[in-house]
């Protein structure tokens, strides 16, 4: 259909919207929609200034032969704060806590509207790396890479706890859990991972960094860089852990499980 | 900002694309812009003309005073085939093939862009079912899982094929899986699910249907209605799998390892 300038700028944030940072022409919205590039342009000039308006993210273009525009899922500083809380508050209940001090999240880790905000929030952090992957372990690593992955528009790979058929030939390197000294094997197919790769690793819970020290290691198995390591959520101690640079979104400064209590906070880049 | 048309319907669209199946009243809209319900009404209409017109999926009003708005991620027909013969036509590369006839897929199931529109045709094809709950089973099953809940807005929950002290007190049945016959455990934490509830159980691949099968009988530990099943692919033999009530996208008629090749068609009620 032919469509005036309210009708088109709908369709335009559709399709922007629901494939974040894949850059299309203004040549391709001018041919879809039948109008001159320069209308297009118009149309664009307005979506990018609601977007910028209301934080709902950017509406990036990008001049040149090799230009176009994209849709950019950043989130305001407010924003990441405000979902950050959120989830600090959801934790922070005493009925989340089971034998041993351990902390159940699971629930919230595969909520799709709330992990799908927290992926935004690793992409807004790592917008400016020139990354080919997202990496992580099952099995909680997985919704969280996923987000990540899509408002980045990356692939994920998921490194294995056990070894199976269906991966081919694989990679398997031993490591040492930091917390609990136990020795694990993690593996990686092959065929997975492009040597020279540029990835970043996200999983859900750090203690002392074993199983993150464990990925580094096989990552330098397929000579790839890892340009950061994010994590959802760190325990306070051990202060110092095997990795040094990664990204935590939440602190858990204790589970007492005697007290039932529990205090989850914003890591301190966060505040 | 006081906005004009064209900027409402803008922040509109993206608020509704956001969350899926969320419920929005036209009050909330007509506060946030500070305009008359009557003009949200007629915003609404433009983008609902426009969702319908460019098969962007639907835009749905509901009366009276539970009423409001939302966006239901439904694919149209021709292009849920679309989506499922671009799988197909990936699967089918001699490339994937892996020793004992196996078929490496790791990479399309996690590759969220695809993987995500698999997810609108699982909601599309359950849209008019009263669920609760995604369930899956670790690991292939959890992205497919999360691409369905996201687009139908329910939380997932994945079912292990381990132990784990993080998840708390749990419910672990023994099955045997249905072609090699080992007998393996899957477990799920008690406060996973609250009793009585009704489920879609989504997974990766279903040859005889132990898994599943074994799915089925965890779930009845728990109350639990089963209400459909989605599988991403099924292989042609056995022809009678342990189940009889599911969905597949996609059929593996054959794996020849010899002559290198594999057929994969999109399963009959596709075409």
């Amino acid at each position: 259909m032919k469509m005036r300038r309210s009708e088109r700028i709908v369709a335009i944030t559709k399709i922007l919207v629901d494939k974040p940072y894949r850059l299309f022409s203004l040549n391709h919205f001018a041919e879809k929609f039948n109008v001159a590039k320069s209308t297009v342009s118009e149309d664009l000039a307005i979506i990018k200034r609601v977007f910028a308006a209301e934080n709902m993210g950017k509406i990036e273009t990008l001049s040149g032969a090799a230009g176009g525009v994209r849709f950019i899922p950043d989130k305001a500083d407010y924003d990441i704060k405000k979902t950050i809380k959120y989830f600090c508050q959801q934790l922070s209940d005493a009925e989340r806590i089971l034998p041993g001090g351990f902390l159940y999240m699971t629930d919230l880790i595969f909520s799709p509207e709330l992990i799908m905000e927290v992926g935004k929030i690793f992409a807004t952090k790592f917008a400016d790396l020139d990354v080919d992957y997202i990496i992580t372990i099952e099995t909680k690593g997985i919704p969280i890479a996923l987000a990540t992955a899509r408002a980045m528009n990356l692939p994920v790979i998921s490194v294995r706890k056990d070894n199976r058929v269906t991966e081919g030939s694989v990679v398997s390197i031993n490591y040492v859990t930091g917390s609990s000294k136990k020795i694990e094997t993690m593996s990686l197919s092959r065929r997975a991972l492009q040597v020279g790769s540029k990835v970043i690793i996200i999983d859900d819970f750090m203690k002392a960094g074993g199983t993150a020290k464990g990925m580094l290691d096989l990552m330098k198995e397929f000579q790839t860089e890892v340009l950061d390591i994010g994590v959802l959520m760190e325990t306070s101690e051990p202060e110092n852990k095997l990795v040094s640079d990664y990204t935590s979104l939440i602190t858990l400064e204790r589970v007492d499980e005697k007290n039932q209590e529990v205090v989850a906070r914003p890591s301190d880049w966060v505040i």
